[in-house]
């Protein structure tokens, strides 16, 4: 599915490389007591270098993560009273399950000339390499179309090229993209423009399909996008995408995960996707191939110490494998929270740690049922 | 933990298995529509021996699994009016996460003396016995007290008598016990008996744990159980026993399930526990052992085919390998509903199969946030 | 809203009334322990005459009233047992706040000849008379359309002429119709039809708004009916329609409830509608028309006593009297149960009896966010 | 119930009414968009004159009301960092049913000496008084005890007091008072101190009840608690109480509600209690009694006008009237939701206006499945 021609992906011609490993990418990772806990990620961030520079924030907030979870704007808040506004706050609730409340920090460090010449720790091989990325600001009758897949392609192979990072290189790209609003839809109508929906809540999903696909076309996983494909042809994916809708934006922030060769970095990073909720191989797979030992289905303790973090997408589905679920029928408690529940379970058992970070709904993200899967951790 | 002495477990002095491979265990698994469909089951019971009997029928059904859950009553009620009133009827609420809704069919079938004579498919292997046991009626303050240990201790020790099989060699034990009732409260009181418990819940938990406590008993798991161990000595526990509580009998029923040198049947059992919910290195190991064969995590389709249940316990637990959860907190969705869908991702991505039979809350059955899990499959 | 030109409502031209005082109707209310629980049910039907017929059974039971309600089906076989497939069960799920599981009864029964001439104890004053009717076999296309409305309106008429009442003077009708299913909807694809929606949950709410509109077009609340009004004018509605929709039917089935002079029922029914759920003014405007005494906001003992029984429709609304709800964006809990609780809330204060039957979602039923409101009464 | 000798309230024997009629009582209400919001209350507090002080913000937050709701923690946050850190925070979360998210502000200001004076506007005539009140910081093991209901005993009587109010006068008594936490029973019993519950939820109910138990003390309305009293003996209670137990205090901290004669505020208070969930009665004969016009059972246009708001608490039952309900087994949704939504709907109905402030849970506050009610009203 990946691959193709990934020939002049760097936009402007520069080669390769010649500035990326300047800035060495650190992930982290902290447990919380609750939504609004930022001492683990502030105390980390105060012990950075002065070149340092926390890019984006991850959290897995222990609310419904639907549309009444208030423990997402409760952490953001609390994130950017500790860091500011500049990075980039990336908030997903629910932790059913064995799931484990935690933020992941993201962030790069100025490389001092002497190590950057050196080009350890990696020297030659691939290691991770961290970028951000935003478009333009977009009209709220592009939310959902092409015209914004497009956006967030030109983003993407934009902040790859700033990092001399391949598109095709990339392992995780988390994209947070608008939405529609009452007042977003009148100012359409009042324009005579055509929404693709005057649904709120649906034009969640539309966005973060767009911006989806538009990852696909940027890592040449498809090659085209039109507006009817938006939420509606799901055999066009990106098995790298992670895309999550929020009220306070009208453009695409992202941030870019991959492994470029001589990066700075005693990180790498993996990714896979699982093809449906019970693919316990694809992540084995993958980790093993990654250099991680698993034994009897579960990392051991070494493999376990390396590993940083690990990032899935769950999307629910009526029958897995030809067995009925009863996931879209339970009115009682939304079928993202029992996605989010039974593929964090799996996860856990297979790392040991229920510190994963497991997030419900995949338009275009990975196959239907299915979800990307991305590891970072301690190269050798 | 398992083992000991056990000599002496036939109370009759009768030599095992004298009478034990005259009936041939049977179990066959059905997808349901709904909790009243009884379609497949009542299909394969009707096709079944003139001389077969269907011992139990145990049901994953789609309710929440708790108070409220008329999913178990509607589904005993449909078992019922198929089979009849002797059939044990077990029925676990609770399809969370990607867990199907299905029942499991128990039986027994005569072998001809011809057949039983040449003790074929098992010759002098050990196979799949099934057998059924009940305690005397207790009286409502017996509930939760080692009275009711001691009582279902006995009836273990008589199943397994009956069917010639050793109770070391038990690898599940299904009971179902009573529970108190605001009428049985009244009645005690009026007898000036005192109870364990006035909170008709709670006697739920009493009753489920000191009926686990009394299989530990009968297989050596532990010597002795005293009033004050219930629900308080989780030390004290049989990780073989499986407890449910309901409130039309004031019995116990249980459903023994073992293997039995020479049995006729074409089916085993195994058997191991989590420690915790994300033990996937107990059930590959468990897997293996049993000859199932796994690749990269999960069966492969040859050991699929094979595998005709799985059973387990789940039990919620605020921490996971030292990581919080919030299945305890969450005021939305019950603690329960968490536990079994993290457990049921998990057996459902090792098994491949989203058929697996999970049921919550598991006082003594077990360690605390781990549970007993029994595979049913076709002998090599 | 009501009203308009009532002649010619006797299609056959039959005099009104000729055969319908002879039988008198009886309606019940009995509390019920669990959804299967037909105790105080049975022995009511017992102990009635041998003309007499129970009509229809409506249920308020004690699930979630979505999707996955399993005591609804529960109840329903539960009283099939009892009483045969020939009643017409109603089966409403939901009782959140202070609402209070029960069964009502519906039964006429026959009048002696010499009761009749007499015609006590109505006299000319109008009293409870029920009817039942049925519409033909819909197809599953005209599921949701005029077609739809016409055939209920049909149905109405026909069966309110049966029981010589003028659909002027009806104060109830529960409909109950059909829904699209898979099945359903892959034969009309082969017939190459073109269904209203092919989502059956959608399918549901068309069902019922079309059935409210042929009810509307019965009792000449409206006077035409198109295909794009259902789900979509609301502006056109009945005030006194109840509509659920089952799959277990293709047809659509009626309990009509009125008041006819002469009739020979002890009881008679009076009806309103709420314009919100807040609409207190409504209720205690109708109880005291009907000669029910209301004293600080609550009926009096004396009116209490004399209530048979309420039945209500309640509809979830974003903002009720200019203030936001939180109801439509309750990930936790369905925007139908928020609405029951409250307006059970409100009528259970009103009559000071929480054994009232409200019915959550209210397709052209009453106005958005309202909804019709029946009792059942002793006549003086 | 309230009543007796209130002679020596004040206990320094300063004449009533000596200082309290500087200062004036301004309550005012907000709808939110969601917790965070604190827009309507900045505006308003930053219009105030330079003397005012808010004493108190009591909040109806969109959360569940139970264990996980961050939606009082975040609207704490925003109500500190709009006004500081003094003003006492009450954050009640679970809009239930048409229950509409606000906040409530108290403030007082001075009156200038003129103004003061003439006494304008109430002249003699009892107008709203507002105080606030503090214990002592308690001991982790005097939570729940007698102790505890004696200082908050003392903590009203002084805050009392320090307004001129008698504590007869007192319509409502909100009281924030402290809980166990893990760490607070390890330094109990690192004290060797007896705690009167292990349990940390189970510290908020006898931590309400106590606090309840010592409004009553104050109010005359019980003479003495003993610690066997607390959560156990509900014939003792203060039908003005209203209690919510939080985790950022180990003291209590009330907010005062009356009336003084000669108060210069132009509002006033008003109370009743409802002895179930259901008690139209109660609440419609207090609104007559304060003066505000009622019609049909529902507030006129201008009685709604003078309501400045409405403060209730609910309490869950098994029965209301006789009548079985289902709040207390629904394992899908908590039973304080069910009461809130239930009486929520009642008093919206009367009042007309779904901003009443509810809260769910009533130890010792109100009689079982009852509880107080307050009005803040203008006065004529």
């Amino acid at each position: 599915m990946r691959g193709g021609n990934v020939c002049g992906w760097a936009l402007g011609g520069r080669p390769c490389g010649s500035m990326a490993a300047l800035r060495r990418a650190l992930v982290a990772s902290f447990s919380t007591t609750g939504p609004e806990d930022v001492i683990g990620l502030s105390r980390w961030a105060a012990g950075l270098a002065k070149t340092a520079e926390v890019l984006a924030v991850a959290g897995k907030t222990e609310g419904n993560g639907c549309v009444n979870d208030f423990s997402r704007g409760f952490a953001t808040a609390a994130v950017r009273s500790a860091l500011g506004d500049q990075t980039i706050s990336i908030m997903s609730g629910g932790t059913e399950g064995v799931l484990s409340p935690h933020v992941l920090a993201f962030a790069t460090e100025a490389v001092s000339s002497g190590e950057a010449g050196s080009r350890a720790p990696g020297g030659e091989t691939a290691r991770l390499t961290l970028g951000t990325a935003r478009t333009r600001t977009l009209a709220p009758w592009e939310i959902g179309t092409a015209a914004q897949a497009h956006a967030v392609r030109d983003a993407v192979l934009e902040g790859c090229e700033a990092v001399g990072m391949n598109p095709a290189a990339l392992a995780f790209v988390q994209v947070k993209c608008p939405l529609l609003t009452s007042e977003r839809i009148a100012a359409s109508r009042a324009a005579s423009k055509t929404l693709v929906t005057e649904d709120c809540y649906h034009s969640m999903a539309v966005s973060r399909g767009a911006s989806s696909l538009g990852i696909a076309l940027a890592t040449d996983e498809i090659t085209e996008v039109h507006d009817h494909d938006v939420c509606s042809d799901y055999d066009k994916m990106s098995v790298i995408a992670s895309a999550s809708a929020g009220v306070e934006l009208m453009h695409c922030e992202l941030l870019l995960v991959g492994n470029v060769a001589g990066a700075p970095s005693a990180l790498k990073a993996g990714h896979c996707y699982m093809k449906d909720a019970v693919d316990a191989r694809a992540i084995i797979q993958m980790l093993t191939k990654n250099g991680l030992e698993v034994e009897d289905g579960q990392l051991t303790d070494s493999g376990r110490e390396r590993l940083v973090c690990m990032l899935a997408k769950s999307d629910p589905a009526p029958e897995v494998r030809g067995r009925r679920t009863t996931m879209m029928t339970d009115s009682d408690f939304n079928c993202t929270r029992h996605s989010r529940a039974a593929v964090g379970g799996l996860l856990a058992g297979i790392t040991g740690d229920p510190r994963v970070f497991v997030s419900g709904g995949a338009e275009h993200q990975g196959p239907p049922g299915g979800g990307p899967v991305c590891i970072i951790y301690e190269a050798e």
